[in-house]
């Protein structure tokens, strides 16, 4: 077998380690590809976290037991969330965004790539000990952050519908309470193939105001007699302070929206900056 | 500055460059960043890309002009392109994915994070050049495709929705014809916000069938005096053979579903392996 240099190693194994965040990869797979011993790919390993960590783009641990290996997780540091959320907080709160009847426009953002990639990363950072089997959540807006949460993770993604699609096959449909002023009574629905019984759901959406479409979910996985064990939304709402879905870790709050001066506040959230 | 050294660069610089695919950097942001020349930089640059290519994970080109650089791009060769949607053919073509009705259960697949950031890349490589300003898709199957694409080309995603929503602002809202054996008159919403005249959509979504849905997108973005610079979708049927949209460039194609003997057959299209 050909061997490699370190030089022309580092590339390719950081690109390895880093494309799917929270896989464990195994120190013999990289020295079948670069035909180097096991402690020289040890090295790289180490040179490469060592990189990684000083400049706060995540790092690669050794993972322990019969199915370890090493593993890069695209963590960061306090200051960098915070800053990311402070950002992205200020971007939310220009006056331009705000909509007829008291609504913020947040649908560039929730769809934006590299902002939900970097959410997703924030999220997956909150719920990793969680160790979740999929992340749910409900069509549409929260799509995109669920995605790249579960990305983070490296679990599949399952979308709950409005209504059952006969290209899902059967479905189990719900009823569940909505809106924060008025109640509504909304329908949701979930293809009976998208959830095992006994898995571990975390969910996630863009947007908490009531919480009711993310209890709705909550009601939805018992259903399916799956294990709620994390719940994260990018924005919630500071009023209404009570929600029907209780424990979900928010990234930003929406303080207050004026609509006599036009303002609205968006601040990061204390549930992902308290130690 | 402090100067670092070559082996504790090459991790993070590998993981500036891929984590933000077709983005560009100049040399002086990663001289600034580890305190070194740029010909010491333009020779890890070298290193980076000659590492990748080696094990067809893409590459970093230089991109001549004023606003010139260095670019990653997560290309790779038709042969790894074939054997991903080989794969993929196979994995749908399992006839326990055949619902009533005549549907293929295809939602696991289309929202696994892994398959759509490849299939996103695969799909980016065929619309590099005609260099989108944003992608568009109609919720709801499509979106997690749809994002993958539009983070490696590096743009913004577009939701078009069903019905126009408060929070989304003043819609334009189109009617369009959808359904390959019973036509269906079906409606469309985009907000206002979500599109500049002028701009360049390239359209994505999951299925084709009739290509309705995706002519209506197209249709959509004439009201926006939007450009559409390309069409591209994960699966079409080869059935019906006239589409409502033309020059829909598909990965996959449904070949076949023969009820009675309860087969399917998926394979890779033509439309991205023929040079």
């Amino acid at each position: 077998m050909e061997r490699v240099k370190r030089n022309e190693r580092l590339g390719a194994m950081t690109r390895i380690l880093t494309s799917e965040n929270n896989r464990i990869h195994t120190l013999s797979e990289f020295c079948d590809l670069f035909g180097s011993a096991k402690s020289t790919i040890s090295e790289d390993v180490d040179l490469i976290d060592e990189s990684l960590k000083k400049y706060d783009m995540g790092s690669v641990d050794t993972v322990a037991g019969a199915a370890g290996g090493v593993r890069y997780r695209a963590t960061m540091s306090k200051e960098r969330v915070r800053g990311i959320l402070q950002d992205l907080g200020r971007k939310l709160s220009d006056p331009n965004r705000l909509l007829p009847g008291g609504f913020l426009y947040t649908s560039d953002v929730s769809s934006d790539p590299n902002v939900t990639e970097l959410l997703g990363n924030i999220l997956a950072m909150q719920f990793y000990e969680a160790q979740p089997d999929f992340v749910l959540t409900m069509e549409t807006k929260g799509i995109p952050l669920a995605l790249m949460t579960a990305r983070a993770i490296n679990v599949p993604l399952v979308i709950a519908r409005r209504d059952s699609k006969a290209y899902e096959g059967s479905a189990v449909k719900i009823n569940y309470i909505s809106g924060a002023e008025n109640e509504r009574i909304e329908t949701m629905a979930l293809s009976r193939r998208a959830v095992t019984a006994g898995s571990r759901a975390l969910i996630i959406d863009d947007f908490m105001k009531g919480g009711g479409t993310l209890q709705g979910m909550v009601e939805m996985m018992a259903e399916f007699q799956a294990e709620v064990v994390g719940i994260g939304v990018m924005i919630s709402t500071a009023q209404p302070e009570e929600k029907r879905c209780k424990d979900a870790k928010s990234l930003l709050v929406l303080q207050a929206i004026d609509r006599n001066t036009g303002t609205c506040v968006v601040e990061p959230s204390k549930d992902v900056l308290v130690d």
